[in-house]
Parts: C-alpha cells; sequence; structure tokens
C-alpha cells in the first residue's frame, strides 16, 4: 500500500496533527510525519514532492495556518492528490488559511477539509487510498457502521440523562 | 478504470459543472452526471451514494449552492472520497456553500475545492483515480507541463503588449 | 397537543439543548430529545422525519454545529415545520453553523434562530403549536408580561446600583 | 383557516415578497399583505401586531431589509410565529438584515429564512398552520412529491444536455 | 442644560455602560440610566422615547447587543439625536448588534460608536450638547489638552520601558 | 443658525453626497461642501477642523471610502460633533470604511452612520442642531410624519398592486 | 538605480497591473514585468526571485488573486523586499488574496497594499528605491505636492457644480 | 545607516510591539520608538513625519489597532515607505485595523503586514535598508539561512516526538 505523507508548517502544528498520526496507524496505512515550510524550507518541500510519487506516497496532507501556502506549494510539484488542513492561529479563527489552502487556482486543485479537522484530513486520504484497496474500503465501512452505532448509543445513554433536567 | 460520478444538486448549476465534465472528458475519464437534490430528493441521493462502490464508481463530485448540503449527505453514505464544489448564488459569494461543505464534522470528510472550481474538482478526481493508475499520472504530469508551458508562453507574449502602455 | 422533537447532532451538544428542554417542560408541552446525526446516521434522521407526523409530533428542533446539515436533512423528509438552532463550535462563532441552517434552496424551509438560542427555539416551537391551542397561546401571553415585569423590576434595581458608579 | 399577514417594510420590497404571495394563494391560504415600517410606522405596526391574533391571522411574515428590525418589531408584541426574511439591499447582500432579524434575544424568536427566501417564508407559513390541519398538510406533502418528480424529470432531460458538451 | 438618557437593552450592559455614566458625570452632565428592551418592553420605550424631548432629554444612548434594535426603536420615536452602542455577546465579536444599529433605513438615523465604546457614546453626547453650550464645549477642549499631555507623558514613560528590551 | 460642513474625501464621491446635501438645503440649513483628503491634503483637513468652531460650523460631515480616515481625522482636531458616512467602492461593500470610521478609540468619538447613507447624515446633523433650536425641531417632527404618511399612501397603493399577482 | 520587477500570477492580470507599470516609468524606474505563477511555474518564480538581487533588482511587486500565493513564494527566496497586490476574482472581492498575502509567517514578510492597488505598490516600490536616492524622493515629494493641488482644484471645482444641486 | 522610527498608538501596544524593537537591535539597526497617536496627538504625529528625512530616519512603523489610522496619517506626511501593523484588539481579531491599514486610497501606500506581525514589520523594514545596504543584506540572507536550519532540526526532533503517538 502507498504510504501517505503529513508535512506541517511549523513543529507546533503537532497538537493539531496528531488526530490524523493515529487515524492512519488505526487504520494499518504508513505515514512520515514532517516539518517543512513553504516559505522556511521552500527548496525542501518542492523536492520532497517532486519525488514524493517515486518515493512511494499515495497522498500528501498538508498542514498549515495563516497565509497558508503549504498545501499549494506542494501541490504545485506533485500530480498526487494534496490534502490542505487549514489551521487556526491566535486570530482570525483559520478562515485566513482556509481561504489561502481552498482558493486554488484552476490545475492546482488542494483538497480542503474543515478548521483543523486532521481527523478528516486522514479519513479521507484512506478513502483516496482504498479507491484501489478493497480490503481498506471494508475497514472504512466497518468504521462507518461503528460509529453509526456509537450515536445509537449515546441516544440511547442520553434518555438517562435528560430525566435530569 | 472505475467512473466519477458528478452530482448538481439543480440544473440550474450545469455552466458552473460544465468544466468537470469536458476536462474529465479530455482525460479519457467515463463519468455520469446527474440532478439529485439533498433536500427534494433526499432518498434518491442516498441511494446512488450507498450503491456507488458496486456501480463501478470511484469518486463522487458534488456541486451545490446556498446550504450545500448535498456533498455532505452524499458523503455520509458512501466510503468513496467525495469532492464538494460550493457554487455561488445570488447572494454571499458562495461563502455560505463554502462552509456548509468544507465545514463537516470529524468522520465523514468532503474533499472541497474553490467556489464555482469545476475543473479542479475534475482534476482531483483524476489524481484520485490516477494514485492507482500509472498511465492516468503520466497523463496528469504532462499536462502540467502543457501548463507550465502555457504561463511561459503567455509571458513572452506578455513582453509585446506592455510595449505599449 | 402533539408533540416536540428535539434533535442533537451529537451529545456534546446536550449543554446548549438544555434551555430547550426546559422551556418546553416548563410550558407542559411533551418532548422526545434524540440524538441523530445527518452524517453518522442519516438512515434514522431520515426514518425519523419521515415517521414524525404520524408518531404525534407537530414541531422538530434540530440543533446542530459546524456544516450544520441535520436540519436540513430533517426538513427534507417532512413538511412539518422544522427549526434550527445553529451550534458554535471551536471556531468561526457559529456562522458556518447559521449559513448552513439558513440558507435552505426553495421548497425546503428551515426555521432558523440564533447562534446556540435553544430557549427561543423551544418558544417558537410553542407558538407554532399554540396557533391552534388557546389554552397555550395564553400561557405564552402571559409569560411575555411576566418578561416585561422582570425588565420593569430590573430597571428599578438598577437606579440603587448606579448610585454607587 | 388562519390568515397569513405578510408585512413588508418598503413598497420597494414587493417584487422580493411576490413568492410569497404566490406560493400561499397556490396553497388556498388567505393573505393580507401591508406595508409597514418598524422606523416610519412603529405604532401602526405595534397594532397590527398586538391585534393579530383577534383579527384572525395564525402567522407574520415580516421582509426587511438593512438593519431590519420588522420582524423583531412584530414578534416583540405577539406570541403568533413570525417569520422573517432578511431582504439583500446595495450592499452587504443582505447579512446585515439576516444578523438583525436571526440574532434576537432569548424570549423572542423570529423564524428566519434565508436572504431574499420568500417561497420559503410562505411554505414555512404554510407549515406552520398545517400543524392543525391535516388538508393542508397533505396539500404541502403533494407538493413534495411534485418537486421531487421534477427533478428526476430534469436530471432525466439533463442527460441529452450534456451529450453536447 | 438637557439630560442624556442611557437606555440598556438589559441590566447585564451596566459593565459596559458604566463608562458611560462616569464620563458624563465627570462632565457635569446629567443623565437618567434606564433598563429598556425593544423586544420584552417595546410599549415603554416607545412611550419614553415619545416624551424624551417633553421630559428635557437633549440625546438618547441607547446600548443593545445581538440584533440590536434598541437604537433603532427609540430613533423612530423622537427627533433627538440617539447614539447607538453595539455591545458584544458570546459570539460575533458585537458584528450583529453593529450591522443592526448602523445600517439604519432613509429618515431614521443612529449615531453609531465603535462596539462597547460607551465612553466615546457619552462624549458624542456631550459634544452634541456642547453645539449650545460654550462653557461645555470648553470643557471637552481642555480634556482633549489632557488627553495629548497623557500621551506626550506616556511617550516619556516608555523611553525608559524599552531600555530593558 | 450653526452652519453645516461637509467634507468628501475624493471629488468622486459628490454622487454619494449629494442627498446630504438636499436634505440640509430642504431644512433651511445652511451647509459648506469641500474636497480635503485625509491622506493627500492633511494639513488642509487638519486647519479646516481646527476653525471650524470658529468659522460658526456645528456639525461636521465626513464622506469616504476604503480606508476611510476622513472622519477620524477631522475629529481628532475638534470637538465638534463629526459624522461619519462609510463609502462602499469597487471591493469590499463598505465594510472597510465602516470598520475604520465607527472602530475609533476611546476619546474621539466618530457618529457613524450606514454606508452610503449621506440623507441619514445630514437628519442627524438636523437633529444635533435641533437640540437647541425648537424651530427645527418642529420642521423635524414634521418630516417624520409626513414621512408615516407616505408609508399609509404607499401600504394604500399596495392593495392594488398586488391583486395583480 | 535598481529595477522593480512585476510579477503577475496570470496574463489576465494585466488590466490591474497596468496602473503600476505606467508609475514606475512616469517616475523614470525601470521595470521587468513578467507574467511566473507559484503554482504552474514554481521553479521559474523561485528562479527569478532566487537571482533577483544578482539580476540588479530592488523591489519585486507579485500581483495574484485568489489564494494568492505568489507574494510568499518570491518572498520566500528572496530579502529583497517583496510588494504583495492582492487582486480581486470573481467572487469574495479580494479578500481570499488579501489574506493569502498579508498573513505570513514570522520570519517572511510580504509588504500588502490594498485590493488591485496597483498604483500604491509601484509608489512603495519607489517610495522603498528612494530611501537611497535623493533624486527619486525629491520626484515623489514633488508628486505628492502636485496630488494636493490637484484636490484644491477639485475643491474649487466642487463649488461650482454644488450649485445646480 | 538610516534609523527605523516604530510609533505606537497606544502605550498598551508595547508588548505587541517588542518583537519588532528586538529584530531591529539583533539586526544592528537604530531605532526610535515612540507613542504617537493619529487622534489624540494629531500635530505630533504630522511633524514627527513631516521631519523624518530631515532626522536620518529611513522607514516608518506604525502599530496601530481598531480603526487603526496611524499608518496612514504618517504616510500621508513622508515619502519614506511606512510600514503597517495592524493590532488585535478586544473584539473583530484585528479585520477593522486590517482594513483600516490596508485599503489606502491611490497615492499614498502603506505597505502592511499581518496582524500583531511585529517581527515581520522590522524585518521588512530591514530589507528596504540592506537594498542600499550589501552588509545588511547578507546579514538578512544569513537569517535566512538560520531559519532554514531550524527547520530542518525540528524536523529531525519530530522524529522522535512522533515515536511516542
Amino acid at each position: 500500500m502507498k504510504k501517505v505523507a503529513i508535512i506541517m508548517g511549523s513543529d507546533s502544528d503537532l497538537p493539531i496533527v496528531t488526530p490524523a498520526i493515529k487515524q492512519l496507524k488505526d487504520l494499518g496505512i504508513e505515514s512520515e510525519v514532517r516539518v517543512m515550510s513553504a516559505h522556511r524550507t521552500p527548496e525542501a518541500a518542492h523536492d520532497f514532492s517532486k519525488n514524493a510519487i517515486a518515493n512511494g506516497f499515495g497522498v500528501i496532507i498538508a498542514a498549515a495556518g495563516m497565509a497558508a501556502h503549504l498545501g499549494g506549494v506542494l501541490a504545485a510539484s506533485t500530480t498526487l492528490p494534496v490534502i490542505g488542513i487549514p489551521c487556526s492561529a491566535k486570530v482570525l479563527d483559520g478562515m485566513d488559511a482556509m481561504l489561502a489552502t481552498v482558493m486554488m487556482p484552476p490545475g492546482i486543485p488542494v483538497a480542503t477539509v474543515g478548521v483543523n479537522a486532521a481527523k478528516n484530513a486522514a479519513l479521507l486520504a484512506a478513502e483516496i487510498l482504498a479507491v484501489g484497496d478493497d480490503e481498506l474500503m471494508q475497514k472504512l465501512i466497518a468504521m462507518r457502521d461503528d460509529m453509526a452505532k456509537q450515536v445509537v448509543e449515546k441516544d440511547k445513554a442520553l434518555q438517562e440523562k435528560i430525566k435530569e433536567i
């Protein structure tokens, strides 16, 4: 199975990105986690992206905040699907990062997920790999069933809680 | 090769979606284009999505405006990658559709592209299919080279134009 | 009297929804409170909504955050009035949920109240039921009188407080 | 059957409101259409609202733009359900009217629909009246079936159109 | 000298409004501080405003949050200058209150100051009264001189502080 | 009676400002209309403002777009009430001008009206002058009565129009 | 004197950029105008920027729309001042481009001007070059004097125009 | 070498501005730090700016929040490059200050950096001075190399951290 690269623009983004790392591990998908900056190490980012196919990656996840160029910069140097996680910073609630990630010009898409939505980025990466991997697809389907069951259980548990209201 | 489904919430979205249809055709990717509404035909949308894997689809593209639930509703019933195109309506410049598409809860991602960015949705679908299809990946790489060449040519042409300024 | 359904997208929304539960109780209106997710249990949500009239409901209240599709998904499967409470999440102050709730396409309205405005959702539900129930309408009118009296009392109490400024 | 009041803040809002008038007529619901201003004729608005129950109204629809206080002002003087239509003006795409309509304080809800969404306001009014009127509820259910059929027909028609792309 | 009325929509707004009360006191301007609600006590608000000229008021300050109608409702019933203070609530940073206060329709202005800017509301009220009161105008001019001097002193003090950086 | 100054940041703002000029004329208030720029002629703006009281002005209206500093710059050099009209430019619908006008720091208020709301700026100026001028106050009260009558007439005229719907 | 580079992300931005080209010409500053894309020709952009100092450039102006990465990408590869012009596209009024240009992470500044503000970008470039060039600084000072004179003339001309109002 | 002026609108902005003071010191650039207010000491600000060239300044940095006019007011009185730092205040996350700083009218640019981005303002000032100062330019280039090395080191350190996830 192809690997997933998780690139963050700054190591301070690790708490945001951690759920993606865990989710991929839980699904048995190999990932490589890196700090690379669109602005501070542009050549490293470019090289990583350019060689990503050759190095066995199937999807790249990019997490960055503010004028979040990381997803776009990586997407510019590969035809692998690039998933962008807009990270929230001290101000603006991640709207700057979201617009800088999602509003890509024609020709170079970045598959954007919600603000700080690292778990969803990992699941989207898994869905992409699962298009050509039936076993992984079955895992994802099973996971959805589990999620549904949890909702049903929470619904039951709620009936107790609301008696006290 | 797996097919791409292009679902639009209303047939009035056809002009926005057309570049996606053309782009997939140009890349030799089979697509099925449908009108289905998260609100007016929820069961049809649900059924389509639930059976999409079995019916040979690899990716679903959903184009919708306003409180754009279509991408989320389709994603809720499949583990295929779902790409959302937020469409702009008469007011709000597509910000309503973008937030309603991208801010999905944990567990159910929608890969969101820019407002009205149908061409990028098609390219993202192609990139996803190309993860398991080297021939398609080569086409995408060649396309990128073409895009770069066009920029270089436009750069040259510009030198003439600016003489008149 | 018909019942009011209060559906929340996640059990973590219970603190937001609690004032609605209390308000309905205070007015003597029977409610059923449920956790159902537009994305994780779409079929359960659909079924609940489809059978809501037959099951004796008169109004449905839906509370959800982020790309809040719950109100729209429930409204798509019933002709009962559906009231949407946009819930605020960690970022964006509920503007994502508000736009995803209120900007419904023609044909499927969702009666939207303010961000986290659970009490108002309950009162709106009560007003709707009171259209055909004079006794309930009298209760609501009495409640308004009480509210006005409280303002008058607070106005009086203020005159003491401001002496210390 | 109770009547629906449609109040607009200015007669220049008539083009926006017209779909609501037509929709109610189509459903056989009697409406009274008025120009009243929260700011220019506050007493008239207050009196209308205060006497609305006695005058046989079941729902009030208020359409206003900019600092749209009309819905709130009417809601302040009645316990009937008040539906607010935020109208877009020359700038701000109706976001001013939406926030001025939907963000009501606890105690006085306004059931807000989308920007300029007059048709949905009328349907919501009909849904409210239908809670106590089975015949009207059946009309609304039939209308939904028609809407679904139209989507299916548009889906079929689309298959022809896309052949030319 | 005419009095200034300070009306707040809820007594919970007192901490926001307090700087206005103090500022008017410091300038020797008599004020009357009241809790009145555009929505819960609309008639009281209307009556207060209608009689404000007769009761010796020269300016009305209205402080309210969310769908802040108070300024507009008071302005609708008087031709005295009405100053609106948009108050921030738990979400949206006061942008809802600002738009609901400032975007008044032609004919009924509300003089809007910044979010929570109670001190500026008081100063604006004083400036208005000072148009016909030279003594008060001299006080305001003196106050400006003091403000300028404070900036100059802070500038000097800063030179010490920055030595430690 | 004191005069009103209407200062615009650029002569291209004249169409926006014209309703203010007309409104003041209709009320018999003398105005002086000037082009002065906070950025291009800061000293002229400063001098005008500094001498405004001595030159017989009672109120200053400032109309400017984009980073609209004109109101603030004029207010910084006078204790006369300064009314700011945020003007919309080619982008951003006047939100830049509104925030740059209304969010003044403590000490220097600008009485802000809605985007492009020149008529309301003139009426606010008139209300300010009327605090010390009973005759003008009577004119304003009469004008309100006229406005109310016009609404009543439009309400009547509407009853004819809607018969055709 | 050092040259100014004007890089645009797409040749369709030429109409927006033209005032910058003209302004530099008027000031006798040599410029080189190029089309280079952060996404389609990232290596060309990188190389241009990396060699800009050696090639005699003193300032780089970057004009781009949507997720406008061009300024940031060029700034990442040079320590020359980079000026960013956020260009407006079909939706969002340039707010996406502004946030993607201005919200740069610590270490890599982009000097951002207003939406589509090409003339100001050129003037800022000239001001930067003028820091070490007294002759150019004198030209800029003279230009400011001209600007002030034009305002004064427009102010005079206005006095005629307003007589007709 | 020319000096850099750092002007803040209020001494409460010192914590935001401190990184700029430090950064300039680290680069051996002399700075003068001042409190001056566009609104409270407009003449001082004007005079400072007017004499800045004569007093040996090469760049002016202006830090201000809310309706942040300081950058524009300083830029209006000098042809030196003026860098604006929009500061965030209690509400609105600095968007008011950003728009009031960046959206300058044609003729008077302000080089805007991100919200609270004092370090970047200092680096931009250094880049501007370095256009005519090779030694400073070499320092900036060396600093970029350091920054890149830090990212590489953080990338290595990350590999240890993620083992524990």
